[in-house]
């Protein structure tokens, strides 16, 4: 795989799996955070910062999320990659429905903008970026991180009155985002990237073993960690909206559908009908970018009819204790 | 595509697909025909044929289907090649679970028998193959034929009263036949192999309103042509016995399962429980041979998890007019 080092381009640069063909995801490299510091380096200020993110991806989308969640759209801006991913990496591709030009750096490829950063850099370049205008410079592209700061420091800031990682739940969300990750969040990478049947059995094992735990769980409770919507249910809902449409088919994650399991699917509907939430799914760009991007999966490069999960039916999950969060009923407080 | 040309065996002797991106299959080539007639060349006689097959082709699916509805075991011998086609085309692998030698001819590949049929043999080299051992030749190479004339040619060799082209529903049987096969039987195949995204989105569109008329046939009549069982249900059985675990994924037929349907999927299990039927049914071969064939479709030649489609569960077809050939209750009557 491609990848950016002391600053160069460079072509299969990495391997992406082992010796035992198990997929290896490399780790991200711009770690700072904004913090809600008088003290700190980057504090939180409306303007201030900007994601770069595509809409094809889940790990962008987490952000995405927690900003329209939060009402940060006025205090974050963004910019939006083509779905197709060349071997130049994710590109601005202003011209395709939904994308947008690099507004700040104006550059044609995100590496661009990691270079931009850091003459020196070296690392995979990948989406979610949150970019401070200010120093013009990356403070983080590990989504999870970026996902906690949004929604935790920037609560001067934000417009909806939304806790996502709320006091008393703190301990279990951490719990959940962890157990989910590797068999379900990267599982479906885990299975679609492997080079080898064992790593494939290994991975597809795991992944449909938590997603049996995780449905019978919320058959008693209307959200991951309890009665509250928290971060831990946007880390499950954007892998599980792909889903049906991408894993099932290009990953081969095809032992079931959510859409037939009796809780996860009902839950899936419940956090896309939350106010806010089915604006943030672009399936065009999913599908497209899934199904063209990986030659060594789908060589063919052909998208499929998909099946369309009927997103917005009914999900009687309002029976269950708990409910969204009030301020999401309501219009983004001004200013 | 490997084919035979002039007795030779060439490979990349072909282009599966058109201009287009279209699957074109290519025409089979031994088509005599065995007749239940003095005169004729290829006479009914049990111990005379042979059936060369892949427990993996739903071609040859449906000669195994006849052959075992009929109860022509005993008539007719069976080699079975492994489910991995290489380079060299279908091969004899003895070793493997439910794989035989070639009985006859002694050869590694399926090839050396259509050059021991003709020594200046064109074209592919597929199953079923039904081979006389007296004239040492083969007889007919397409499977609706040698379906044909299993089921009308060998009355006086079969052991069971089975008939599968009754007088009265024979233009309904071909009719059917007929309308199935461009959009269903080799529609998967048009969607797997299309080479352009239009060639694939006219075949999955044809294939899924196929499937979709088909379900609301299905729901006043207990088989395909009405009320009997028919050859028209063996030519659907083989295509969508495959589907959920094959075709929905590896050739990204992926807008609805068979097990979504609320006909076609308890017709799929009230064929599968007739009896005889299920003892055709080799899913390993048949997961196997997609899977790991098709590099151009496949690539990591990875056998997914699978849905494990439950074919044994009730489908209380049963209450609609028609019923299996009573003589399917009884075990087959001895010679």
């Amino acid at each position: 795989m491609n990848m950016l080092v002391d600053g160069e381009w460079v072509t299969d640069a990495y391997q992406e799996t082992d010796d035992d063909g198990e997929f290896q995801r490399q780790e991200t490299m711009f770690r700072d955070r904004v913090e809600d510091d008088p003290d700190a380096r980057f504090r939180p200020e409306a303007g201030r910062y900007h994601l770069y993110v595509s809409y094809a991806c889940p790990w962008a989308h987490r952000t995405l999320l927690v900003r329209a969640l939060k009402g940060l759209e006025d205090a974050i801006t963004v910019d939006v990659v083509g779905p197709y991913r060349d071997e130049g990496g994710w590109q601005f591709t202003p011209e395709k429905e939904g994308c947008t030009p690099d507004t700040l750096n104006g550059s044609d490829y995100l590496r661009e903008v990691y270079q931009a950063a850091d003459d020196d850099v070296t690392g995979r370049v990948t989406v979610p970026v949150l970019w401070d205008k200010q120093e013009g410079t990356i403070v983080n592209n590990e989504s999870k991180e970026i996902l906690r700061m949004l929604d935790t420091e920037f609560g001067e800031v934000a417009t909806r009155d939304v806790d996502l990682y709320p006091e008393g739940y703190r301990e279990e969300v951490d719990r959940v985002i962890e157990a989910i990750y590797e068999p379900i969040n990267n599982g479906v990478y885990r299975c679609g990237f492997a080079n080898s049947q064992g790593a494939y059995d290994e991975a597809a094992e795991e992944l449909f073993g938590a997603l049996d735990h995780w449905d019978s769980v919320l058959e008693d409770q209307r959200y991951l960690a309890g009665d509250r919507l928290t971060e831990a249910d946007i880390c499950m809902f954007t892998t599980l909206v792909r889903f049906d449409e991408v894993y099932h088919t290009h990953f081969m994650c095809n032992h079931k559908l959510v859409r037939e399991y009796d809780n996860l699917w009902p839950y899936l509907r419940d956090l896309y009908q939350t106010p806010g939430v089915a604006e943030t799914v672009h399936m065009d760009h999913i599908t497209e970018h899934y199904y063209t991007t990986h030659p060594d999966v789908s060589p063919k490069r052909i998208v499929p009819v998909g099946p369309d999960p009927d997103f917005e039916a009914p999900h009687d999950r309002d029976e269950l204790p708990g409910e969204p969060p009030a301020a999401l009923g309501e219009p983004a407080a001004a200013d």
